[in-house]
């Protein structure tokens, strides 16, 4: 069972009640009105717990698990204990994340602003928000509806947050338009200035950067990542992107619907990321290109050249993964003849 | 137009006005009394605004422009489109910038100190400065003349600020001696302990780290990065370094002035660069090592000896340019011959 | 001398007691009632001051220094300049580091809550703590004696510190159980969500974060660094670890005791170390790995298979230290007959 200094569990449900709620098909012979009680990682999972089973690499655990359910592909029903119950999805993760929403639901916030927060008179905060202590909202800024600001959060002057959004403790948001159900973990650095400036040796200066952040909705943004605000055009998130830790995004950059970037890439200044791209921890992505819609970037590469829709890259300078992996074999086995 | 919830906008200015304020030389056959009310990127440049062009890239953009005056280097003018007024610049980057400085001029703060502010009674604070709500600054601490701190942000005990310095939102510094004119993006960590311990298996133990940062004049520094003081000696930013977000400086790191040290990047502990070196995004440059002055390092490169002035290196481990990118055709050339 | 403004010096110290401080033995003639003032870097020691020589490139720093003793591996005796005295060690970092202890020690805070810290009527603040300007303790939270909590830090609902914890300026912690003397530099991000969720073509949809991360006794973490909670398990981080700044950690990984992990690191969901492996800058390090004890990554490495204990890797992907080794140098000689 979580932690409940930090979760609050709902439920039980019937067995009958998670397939509706995950999309799953029962099986395993286990009755439609068993009742369970929560989740639980399959190591631990005891009879009234519902785990899951993934990859591949977990095969060993699912099969001495104690999880009274579990859910998994069809092709792997047959390497289930006995007596465990079993929910069938082509998409097992997702059938899951399902069920753990369920039990570990998100809830509105508690209508309150802190003493100690600061509201400027300037602002509009919407009904049945969460200020906490310490949090600023600045002149102009217009928040929406049920939004949390964490505690020493700093929300800039004019910004606008759409509804349902949270904002994380000592997050900064500056020159940016925000959509609903987003989602900043602390620390996030929001529209502050792109690294902007006409280079010479009488000494560097600075480009004013006038554009802004415009971030879609249901985004949601990593701890200490930071995105800067646009020279002129804006800088572009589009809905569903999912971006994580110490991520960086330059100045103009733009990308479409759903990407995925994991943590610590960085994208540079004016690049655009058609819908659903995704780019692997540590990659680096060079200013001014296109990446195609559906394209996915290695971890750790470095992407120097447009990439086609759908393409896979790999390495530093990126490559066709194939030619990424064949370049790392030659390698190994020229070092392994010399040795 | 900038969104004016964010921007303030100046002028309108005349084109022999805007001539002398970047130095460029008018062409085209505009009238020096025609007024030009802002600045805008290419594509969406009117009649009334100021564009420029400086990358190649955007050339295209640069023959459709709608744009009334247009910054551009002299071998373009003949690229541009009828009734365009040109500014010719050899660097219409930096001359595009002087410009977009006078429509959008940084303005001296607003004097004042938030009443959720807090400032020791032993701090010392000079005329002019802006304290925003939940700013703190500590004991011993000296803040220069019409310095901003952020919302939320720190001055620890017996920081030096010089004059007209911008503290960003969150930020926190320590242990620091900063010049004038320097901004320090939300985030920033300044000052904290050097990464010195002594290791070994029966645990690690710390060193003292006993130096300061100190910072020269006009300094930028980047969102959620980070400066670490030094162990004995003192980390040294030089005048004028520009600083990305969610770069790593260790400890007892020098820096000359004018360098550029684009996101992501981590310098270790030790390191010495000479003036104007340009590090790109991701580079890693190992401790006690010299880089000279000039020198340029590509992004991702890793850098594990010392570079000579003015020379350009790539890759990990770094190699002079030309090498690297024989290395890399080599490398492709095999893996295409093989698949 | 270290500047005064940030520094408190204890002191002075007779040799002998300083030898005995360090476990080194005195050497050069010195008398064992010489005292000494200070601690200072090689190139600015006097005659009142202890300095310390570990690394050669230093040497000469050595031979020239004013340094009145100096700690030193025995072989390096010789190379003393006349007059100095001497503390040799086999490990002179680590007796260096004893004796900066003692010149600067670490002192308890003095107790304090500033009228602008908040702190919840459910938490829990034992004795001795100092709560600096905007701090914040939510509901539920427990800090043990002695602790300092930094200018708007904030510990989040039900989070455990323990005891003589330093929590940096800006830092955030939530969902997490720390042990005791742990140090968390400012802008430290501990107990969000980890990046885990259901990708698909209509949406990624997100996977509650049921775990925690757990901290042991004696672990640095360094500025700005991220550590997300675990999944459903854990996300551990064992007794006397130090992390750099800037590193991620993502759900579900756990490291053994004393690991050292460099700047920018980044470790990727559910893999394990073992104790005492160290991770060079820059490093990345896929998910679901096993890396053995005492294991050593190069900066910069990619690792994308378990690693055996005792094991050095470089390169990306990474491979045993030799082959990356033997890769480059192959390289490097094809492309320098090509050139």
């Amino acid at each position: 069972m979580a932690d409940p200094r930090f979760f609050k569990l709902a439920g039980p449900f019937r067995l009958d009640a998670l397939a509706e709620i995950s999309g799953a098909t029962p099986a395993g012979g286990a009755s439609p009105d068993a009742v369970f009680a929560d989740v639980a990682p399959l190591e631990s999972a005891g009879a009234s717990d519902v785990s899951f089973l993934d990859n591949r690499k977990y095969v060993a655990s699912f099969q001495t698990s104690g999880a009274g359910l579990c859910v998994v592909a069809p092709e792997m029903a047959d390497k289930a204990p006995a007596g465990m119950a079993l929910l069938l999805s082509p998409d097992p993760y997702r059938a899951y994340a399902c069920i753990a929403q369920a039990f570990y639901p998100v809830v509105a916030p508690e209508p309150w602003v802190a003493p100690t927060a600061w509201v400027d008179p300037a602002a509009t905060v919407a009904e049945g928000c969460r200020l906490e202590p310490g949090a600023v909202v600045q002149a102009g800024a217009v928040i929406g509806r049920r939004c949390r600001v964490g505690a020493n959060a700093v929300i800039g002057v004019g910004v606008v947050l759409g509804d349902d959004c949270t904002v994380g403790a000592n997050a900064t948001i500056s020159h940016a338009l925000i959509g609903s159900r987003v989602v900043l973990y602390p620390g996030v650095r929001i529209g502050q200035d792109g690294f902007g400036f006409a280079m010479g040796p009488q000494g560097h200066l600075k480009v004013p950067q006038l554009g802004r952040v415009v971030i879609g909705n249901g985004v949601e943004i990593g701890a200490n990542a930071t995105i800067d605000r646009g020279a002129g055009p804006d800088t572009v998130i589009g809905d569903g992107c999912m971006i994580d830790n110490l991520v960086q995004i330059g100045h103009n950059v733009q990308l479409g619907r759903g990407c995925v970037i994991v943590a610590q890439v960085g994208i540079s200044g004016s690049t655009r990321l058609g819908d659903f791209v995704a780019a692997g921890g540590q990659a680096g992505i060079t200013g001014h290109l296109r990446i195609g819609a559906g394209a996915r970037i290695a971890a750790q590469a470095g992407v120097m050249r447009d990439i086609a829709p759908g393409e896979t890259v790999g390495g530093a300078p990126a490559v066709p993964m194939t030619d990424w992996l064949r370049q790392t074999a030659i390698l190994g086995k020229m070092a392994r003849k010399k040795g």
